[in-house]
């Protein structure tokens, strides 16, 4: 690994130049000198930060700090004296905003490049300069440390909370970090909301955001929208001067989601967390930490998505053994149910279930349910004959009748499996086959409940041979009250992970938080989804620019299990009932898995469906899910995004463009290519006729010797795209 | 096992003799037909039930049913359809009270006599006659049923919810089961809370609850009061004629709290349950039922005392093999902590603990802690050689010097010990001399973080010998909102007693709700603190007659870990700045152990008091913990309890006495001995000059030969009791 780590300290005692109510600023740079961040208190002693790239204002002088809740004194049985002590209400002095003198000002520099255990580039340069204030306020005798650190592709800060005798235990009330915007952007937004991601994106100025929101907040099983003009991070924007801006945040760990809230009049976003069932904002223990909050500019498009600023603020890997973390692409019983040609539920009698006492020996079967043993041995062979790794059962375990929307404690137990998928042989079918399972836990985020079967499930998975889990969170939090993004559940979400890591199990956690790059620490977080992800295709069809917004978006805090490889896009062939059409050509289908990063990629149609496809299939089964390099060719969210990435385990180069709505034409020339050396190109693309509504099954595959000087000129159509494979000659 | 059971079923279809909004009545008797349940229809169609004793109304016409929460139809992500589901909001038919009609009435009768595992006697008898009354309510098409018992010591009644298709899943917002009082009787209360029942105990008329209520509620570490008139359960009531009635409610299962609200003009008490964090008062799923409200009627106090009806209502044993289940009397370090003689915690040093980071080895210790090696030996030592079963030590794990009043997540471990107690030398010394450990587990109220330690922490235990648990639950619950009483926290403590019959433990929750007979059913619950204990001498004392009340109260549920046995009754004398006095004589401390009942007896003085008293000590070492027969020879809440029980596993008696100010005279024959046989009588009795405040050390042995016949005359001072053994002769 190529190391280079040169840390520079320059102490500036500042508060001796600090007299009075004057301002006290110092200044940071990048390391390519073309950032500066501005760091100030006003004439109330509250702290803010500018920043500029090329000396023009990117970020305008936003204010820093947090709020902090006012507490009745603990009341207390005494153990350590004879009388008790008597209650009483105490400020806690709950402005942790204002008053503020600067103590120091540590600079720094950093430099260091790491090897990621997985992701879209073999090693990943860690480069900053930084700067630590130490604020005190003196009415309060306690401090507080901001830490900025200025990358060559934008700022990241955090608040520290270092351990003090007048700041130990306190609660958040609300967070004020403030960002404040140049002008009327374009944005690309999905509304606040502490409970889901799954919504569309909207593409608006800034100053619609509020009165476009409403119409942005689709139904969901969970959802608890902010209102007003209230979004979500990742939030990618867009100057008219062509400067991209992306808000989002790192390392969210023991803390609650942000969320940005908007006001026009100033331009300001400002943090607003996700509260608990009290309404409050965090529990803090120092020494501690807010997430970073990060700010990633460039001047293209393409500079946000080769951006690895959201995994450089995360912690090196935690874990010491990796070897059993593998990139995995899978096939699964899961699209058949989505579209609802098959079911999860065993049988139809019951509708109210009671694990243990419910007697499955004396019901019907209702002839629909998928996981059963026969059926999942046919997912075994396919996925042997075509060299996948793993395959995913759904509506394996006893409750399906009966899991959702009641808010359900004792959901289920993740060891019983239906009459009729029989463990022991589906073990031994896939050993002998060579494929690992991949387990699937619905939560129904009754999360108490799966904390207490945690072990149990995971020590079955490890006894029967599934290796990853895909867990999900469907329906309202149990504790009741709770937020899919509060402190609560991202503090859940992580206790999973790291057990899971102490069975050697990945784990890919759907309808949970949206991640912050914690995969670096725990690259045992193999996957999330967290976004409205292909399932919604079959829910009445994704927005057909979808998939160009998401890699600015839902992809800046790590990989997604979007489950691409849809083939049929007539969901009525599948399920006669379901009238949604997936909205995209069958050749971007095969883009995705290269524009979508995640070392966890599933084809997601039917073996049915591929058997008819045979030769367009082909890229799904070459596309590796580790990449050695990425390039990012063509970067416009809503309308085109366009990758070229090498194999982490070969010279071959694989390219993937998906396109909105009207088309595209894209010309590249193959400059990333070994100079020298020759290429076979498999080329698969959009047919002259294609179009995702009208012919998203037309395309065309073709097959030509190309080098490192070709330039190649390809056609998407409307919610199309293209797939490229660049093989070596030897 | 004797064993009768009779069951007469008879149907009588009441719904054929029901037109328009006439009353459909039916009544029931007690099997000694002494007591009569009058069931009614009202003409809204709302249940009520009267209750007479020898013709005398005990309980007048009362309200029954449930109001449940209006809730908004849940959002769903429709799986087996292509297109959501709007979102609408939909009255749940709030109402289950009213509007019902009679579908039929079954009547039955159950004799049963049972052994419990430990308890008061050996067999207990449980007989009743029965009532199921079916209700329709026809504007909802939904059907309730509501059960009564009649016993010949009262009524116990519950509704059940049978599964159909219109109750499935429901909210309660409130239960509304009344109890209709026939005076302004005197009653032992203390207020409603959901988070504590440490309280003393207020003797009023039922029209001054209101007025005393604000004065009752004393600081406790973590208290909701729900004001007004609202009080806890058991409470105690004696008429002006001289009833006495007790209500309380017996099964709590995965259901809230009751606490009872009184309106004086009505003299109504009316259920009021335990919140969530929401305000909800339970989730329940079809078929489900309420637990049982019980009304225990006496014509003297010893009849409530003799009551079994709170265990009777309780299902049988569930626990097949319950040979490791074994009543214990113990010793501990423990009051040593609770005087401030010592210390939980190992350090001054640090004020934030973070378990796994703060660096113990680096920290002075405070040379006040008291769970190290070689001093919890000397309790062993002292156990070993006074035949006691077991030794608690707490304070033995890491987290003490910051574990309280922050409502801290991740409090403590259970596995992770302090440098200076060396669990492998102490248990391996606990068994060389034949003594077992007994764990203690303060789960500072942070329930998950408990759960998620619990399969470690237990089997860490069996690993080191300790078959038993005392678990405390200090401080406000974690999850943040929930309560104490509420339906998640009686879940909890469930789990946790069903969990540790798994690993062969025995539970004693302290700060657990108030017990309900559950231990009937799992009696490895074999203690439960759940009101003031002797832990409150020394944090400013217990009133002089709490100790007359609690068996009125707090033990009508279950026994209670009271840890009676204190000598020096001078707290300053173990801790100079301690100013408590214990409200006690010595003698009464050694009636404790006699009078309220417990398989879990804890002599929790420190053996250096012992040592200045081993004469009175021998009653502590002679006194058996569970029995076979008992007898209430004095009960009067508030003044005097005398009990004489027979141990289980011989033939000897014991009888002790607690009295309230200004002292007590007790006369009473031997006449529970055995015909024609002689005994030894060893008599602990106050001194002539003993007093709790002046002279509580005073006290007197005696020894005499006594039979059947004999009567003794026993003077207890103020404040005081006696203690006699009855040793048969050979």
């Amino acid at each position: 690994m190529m190391k280079r780590i040169i840390l520079i300290l320059s102490l500036i005692v500042c508060s001796s130049l600090y007299t009075g109510h004057s301002l006290c600023a110092q200044s940071l740079q990048s390391p390519d000198g073309r950032f500066t961040m501005q760091f100030a208190l006003n004439d109330k002693g509250r702290p803010s930060y500018r920043l500029t790239l090329d000396g023009k204002e990117v970020i305008g002088k936003s204010g820093l700090g947090l709020e902090l809740k006012k507490e009745q004194a603990d009341r207390q049985e005494t153990f350590d004296n004879s009388q008790h002590t008597e209650a009483s209400s105490i400020d806690r002095k709950a402005d942790l905003m204002t008053g503020f003198t600067i103590m120091s000002v540590d600079k720094g520099t950093f430099d260091e490049t790491w090897e990621p255990v997985w992701g879209e580039e073999k090693e990943i340069r860690n480069h900053y300069n930084e700067m630590t204030v130490r604020l005190h306020q003196a009415r309060n005798e306690r401090d507080i440390i901001i830490r900025f650190r200025l990358f060559n592709d934008g700022l990241g800060f955090r608040y520290e909370f270092p351990e003090q005798k007048n700041l130990t235990y306190f609660v958040i009330k609300e967070e004020h970090s403030q960002f404040v915007m140049t002008g009327d952007h374009r944005a690309w937004w999905i509304p606040g909301d502490y409970d889901t991601q799954e919504y569309s994106y909207t593409e608006s100025r800034l100053s619609e955001i509020r009165s476009k929101l409403p119409a942005a907040v689709t139904p969901n099983a969970s959802q608890t929208p902010v209102g007003g003009a209230c979004v979500q991070t990742a939030l990618m924007m867009k100057s008219d001067d062509g400067l991209y801006i992306n808000l989002h945040e790192a390392a969210c760990i023991d803390y609650p989601t942000m969320h940005l809230d908007y006001t026009e009049g100033t331009k300001v976003f400002e943090s607003w967390l996700t509260p608990d069932a009290r309404g409050d904002k965090g529990y803090m223990q120092t020494p501690c930490q807010s997430p970073w909050r990060t700010i990633i500019v460039g001047r293209s498009g393409a500079d946000i998505l080769a951006s690895r600023m959201t995994l450089n603020l995360n912690e090196p890997c935690k874990i010491e053994d990796t070897s059993w973390i593998k990139p995995t692409k899978y096939v699964g019983v899961w699209w058949e149910m989505i579209t609802g040609r098959s079911q999860w539920a065993y049988t139809d009698d019951v509708n109210s279930v009671k694990l243990g006492e419910t007697d499955y020996n004396k019901v019907k079967p209702n002839g629909k349910h998928a996981a059963n043993t026969a059926h999942v041995k046919e997912y075994i062979d396919f996925a042997a004959q075509h060299g996948f790794d793993a395959v995913l059962v759904e509506g394996w375990n006893q409750g399906w009748e009966d899991w959702f929307g009641h808010e359900k404690d004792y959901v289920f137990d993740f060891v019983t499996p239906y009459a009729d998928f029989d463990v022991k042989a589906i073990r031994e079918y896939a050993a002998l086959k060579g494929v690992k399972m991949m387990m699937h836990h619905e939560t129904s985020s009754s999360v108490r409940n799966y904390e207490r079967h945690l072990d149990q499930a995971y020590q079955f998975m490890v006894d029967n041979g599934y290796p990853s889990v895909k867990s999900g969170y469907v329906g309202n939090i149990v504790p009741r009250g709770e937020h899919h993004y509060g402190q609560w559940l991202n503090n859940h979400y992580l206790y999973c992970i790291t057990k899971a890591a102490d069975y050697h199990i990945m784990v890919n956690a759907h309808e949970a938080v949206r991640p912050t790059g914690i995969c670096r620490t725990y690259p045992n977080m193999i996957g999330n989804e967290s976004a409205r992800g292909t399932e919604y295709e079959s829910f009445g069809g994704n927005n057909v620019e979808h998939t160009t917004i998401l890699p600015f978006t839902r992809l800046i805090g790590g990989p997604m299990d979007y489950t691409p490889g849809i083939f049929e896009m007539d969901c009525s062939k599948l399920s006669p009932t379901n009238t949604s059409r997936v909205r995209s050509t069958l050749a971007r289908q095969l883009a995705l898995y290269v524009t979508l990063y995640s070392p966890l990629q599933m084809a997601a149609d039917l073996p049915e469906n591929y058997n008819r496809f045979m030769d367009a299939f082909q890229f799904i089964k070459d596309v590796p899910v580790d990449w050695q390099r990425s390039i990012y060719l063509e970067a416009e969210p809503g309308q085109v995004v366009t990758i070229a990435r090498q194999d982490k385990h070969s010279q071959d180069w694989y390219v993937g463009s998906t396109v909105g709505a009207g088309g595209h034409d894209t010309e590249f020339v193959l400059s990333f290519l070994e100079p020298g050396k020759k290429y076979e190109a498999t080329i698969y693309q959009d047919g002259k006729d294609a179009d995702w509504e009208k012919n998203p099954q037309s395309y065309s595959i073709t097959k030509k010797k190309v080098t490192a000087k070709t330039k190649l000129k390809l056609h998407s159509a409307s919610g199309g795209g293209f797939a490229v494979r660049l093989k070596i000659e030897d």
